[in-house]
This record gives C-alpha cells, structure tokens and sequence, in this order.
C-alpha cells in the first residue's frame, strides 16, 4: 500500500508546486519535476536517479503504475494523490497521471564523452525561448551529435516547457553547460573547430566547409546572435546564404541545417 | 483631421475584434487585420490593398503616422482611436500603435509565377499549428522558393499568430492553396517532381536526390505525416537520415534541412 495524499494544504505538495513552477527551488533542491510514464522511462534510461513517484490512480490505471513499480529501484517512494492534488501539480493539460520528482544533472563539461573520434557537438549561447531549446535538442538527438554544450545558459533546463517541447531528448542526450570562456578553452583543449553562425560580410558560406574533423557548429540566440567573443574566439564564422526578402530563419532551423550538412558530409556516422 | 472614435461600443470597432479573433469573419468579409508598421509596409510590397489604417496617437506619434499616411495610395481612410479602443484591436501586447485592414488574397494555384525555369517548390499538407506554419515561411523566404503550396488548408493564413510567427514571410512568398487532387494535377502539369518527405522503410535518402530539376518538397504534419494520397502519388518518398534514440523531428526543421540541401545543390541560384 503506498501513503496517500488528498489534501491541497499537505507540505509535499506545496513543495511540489513550488518545483514546477519555480526555477530557484528547483536549483536549491537539486531535482524537478518530470510528467508521463515514457519521459520517466527515458530520464531513466538517460542514468536520472528518480526520488519519488507520484500518481493519481483516477487518471491512470493501478496496472501501469504496478508495472512501472516492477521496472524500477525498489527504493523508489510511491505515493497515490487524489484527482485535485494531481491535477495542482501537473503541468499537462492532457496528463496520464504519473510524476516523478527526479534529481538534475551537474551537466559538467568534464562528464562528456565523445561518442566519435571526431566528435560534433552543437554550442548554443545564452539560448532563452524553451521551444526553442526543446527544437535544439531534438535536432541534436536526431544528428546524434556528440554533445550539447549551453555557454551561459539563461534557462534552467528543467523548465517544464524545455522538458515538453524537448519530448524527452533532454534525456537521451548528453548536455554540459559552461561560460564561454569555459567552453572555448574546452573547444580548444579538445582540438575541435568551431563554426560560429554569424551573418556577418566576412562570415563563409557553410556549405564549402569541412566538418568531417571534430566539429562544434556555435548558434547564437535569434534576437542577437552570437557575443563579439564567440564572433572573436571561434575557428570560423559561417554563414547560411539566403535570398530571400526577410532572410530572418529560427534559430533551431539554422541550427539544424548546419548541423544536417556536417552529417551528410560525414555519411551520417 | 482623421474621424476618432473612442467608444468600445462603436460598430466598426466590434467589427475589428471580430477580424482579429474570428477566422470564419475573415473568410466572409475577405479582409484580416495586420499590425506594426514594417508588416503594412511588407503587404504593400506584397501587392496587398490595404483599406484602412487604424492608428493610436497616444501610442505611436503623429509624425509616423504622416509619414505612413504620405507613402500610401491616398483613398486609404485613416481612423484615430483611443488607447482603451486600440489595446482592444490590437493582438500584440507589445504593439506600436498602428493597425491596418488589408484584403485578403485569394491563394490561386494559377496565379502563381515562376521565378525560375527549374522551380523549386515547398508543399505542406493540412498543417495545423501557426508557429510552424509561419517557420516555414520564413524557411520559404531565406530560400527564396519559387512558391509554397498549401494542400487541404485547416488554418486560415490570416491567423494573427501565422502572422506573427512568419514575421512578414507570409507577404513575401508566393503562397497558393488547394485540395491534394488539385495539387497533384498542378505538379504533373508543369511536370515538377515531388519528393514526399516520409519515414518509411521504403524511402530513399533526402541527400541521395537530384533537386536541380524542376522540384517540389512535400512535408506532412508532425503528428501524423503526409497521407496516403501523397505517399502513393509523390514521384518519390524521401527520408532524412536520423542515428538518435528519439528520432522525433520538428516538421520546419525537416522542411528547412530539405529546401536547403536543394538550395546547396542549386549553389544557392
């Protein structure tokens, strides 16, 4: 029998609001919130250490939970919320019933390692629009890049709305964050090229580049794009030509192309 | 003098919220509300007929107005209205003030002109949310596309946030609509070959193909991809490549890795 709760006012479940809704209790707790049995199954397969599991047996079936129950650490807390109390919690408007509360990743640059000889990696500075974090990380899982490196995040990753718009690739992919000193001393440390998208007169097109060495392509956020020192520091700087009358692209579109063509480049190994 | 109003019950003024809010209003009366001064300015560029300007002084000044007033076809009627009016009008939270009824197009397949001897064409069936709808615009526009094609439409392109998220890419592009049928027929007519972008066992890789000829990238929704009519009469299934655990992609980011490699094979011409 797992402990039952069904009051709005119990402590845990304050806390647990708290945790979805703000950034700062998330960091000073060192977990989040995470919603739905297949992202917990992929936090999981992504090495998270799951706390605790929360769910409404009026939402989903006691079947799903036993079995979620038989294929996870037999340390793991369940605890059973009513309808009300799940539904203060969740962040879904559509939602199966199931939460974890899961404890974040450090997201230590030293933590990655190269799935390549030549690794690509994807930089992304400072990026702050949570879809579009979500669109960078399912690109990256898609190019299966080595790594994610986030030079002076401004969003916490585990902002619900990077969690539901990554559809879970924030777990099947490696990510470290860093300043951009740190990173660019990592870049250089490792041998890697980088390419900083850039529409600037002097940047080159990216398309007569070579990315088949260890690459990292570097995107900027949509509204500034990149700081003068990644514009100052990187290998090259690229750019994607357009011929259009706007010529104003997403920064996960351009993101992707760039890191599609150094895949095609390197036969999608 | 310009005719003011500043009563939230004035006729014209519920007839412009019902503009901004109501797609079957757009559709009967064929006009749509747009918004920001460079978007009226993009509409002119993009032959739209704009009838009327809307304006706040108290938030935009009176020597903007003029300047607009001064480049306009001079039949165009300018209304002042108060702040409490125009925050009603008004979509946009962050908003400069001007607002202008336009006419809508009629989105004609026969319409549409050429820019090149070869085109290259961006086809979407049925997309539904306007973020994406307005990226793959702004995808069509840095390409510089000859046309995008819009089958079995479900939004109208007039939704203000299409607009917003094409960020003047949707006055820009030649757009047309049309059922699937009437597509197909348009495709084999100018004798364009379509590769319809699918994640099937049986379609080839996207970098595998000669885009130099006469073109047409078809993509689908992302929940459900492209229907069978497409799959079964597309000159050719196409699929991108993926090597990660997810391998879910955003549909303008499958698009934009598509219309970019045909571009790269175009030299960008």
């Amino acid at each position: 029998m797992h402990k039952k709760i069904s009051s709005l006012q119990n402590p845990l479940i304050k806390e647990l609001v708290q945790l979805k809704e703000k950034s700062r209790v998330r960091k000073k707790s060192g977990t989040f919130l995470l919603e739905g049995q297949r992202e917990i199954e992929l936090a999981t397969l992504g090495t998270y250490t799951i706390e605790k599991i929360i769910y409404c047996s009026q939402i989903s079936s006691m079947e799903k939970i036993e079995l979620l129950e038989s294929n996870l650490d037999s340390s793991i807390e369940f605890l059973e919320v009513s309808k009300e109390v799940y539904q203060k919690i969740a962040y879904r408007e559509t939602t199966e019933g199931i939460l974890a509360v899961v404890n974040a990743k450090k997201h230590e640059l030293e933590n990655i390692s190269f799935k390549r000889e030549k690794p690509l990696l994807l930089i992304a500075e400072a990026p702050e629009k949570p879809g579009n974090i979500g669109a960078l990380l399912r690109t990256a899982d898609a190019a299966n890049v080595d790594a994610v490196l986030i030079a002076n995040p401004k969003t916490d990753l585990y902002n619900p709305n990077i969690i539901r718009s990554s559809v879970g690739c924030l777990f099947t992919t490696q990510i470290a964050t860093g300043t951009t000193d740190e990173i660019l001393a990592y870049l250089k440390k490792h041998n890697i090229t980088s390419y900083a998208a850039a529409l600037k007169d002097d940047s080159e097109p990216y398309q007569e580049q070579d990315y088949k060495k260890a690459s990292a392509i570097v995107v900027g956020t949509e509204a500034t794009g990149l700081s003068d020192q990644w514009l100052y520091n990187a290998s090259k700087k690229i750019i994607i030509p357009m011929n259009g009358k706007i010529d104003s692209m997403n920064v996960s579109v351009a993101a992707s192309i760039l890191i599609f063509e150094a895949s095609r480049q390197r036969n999608f190994n």
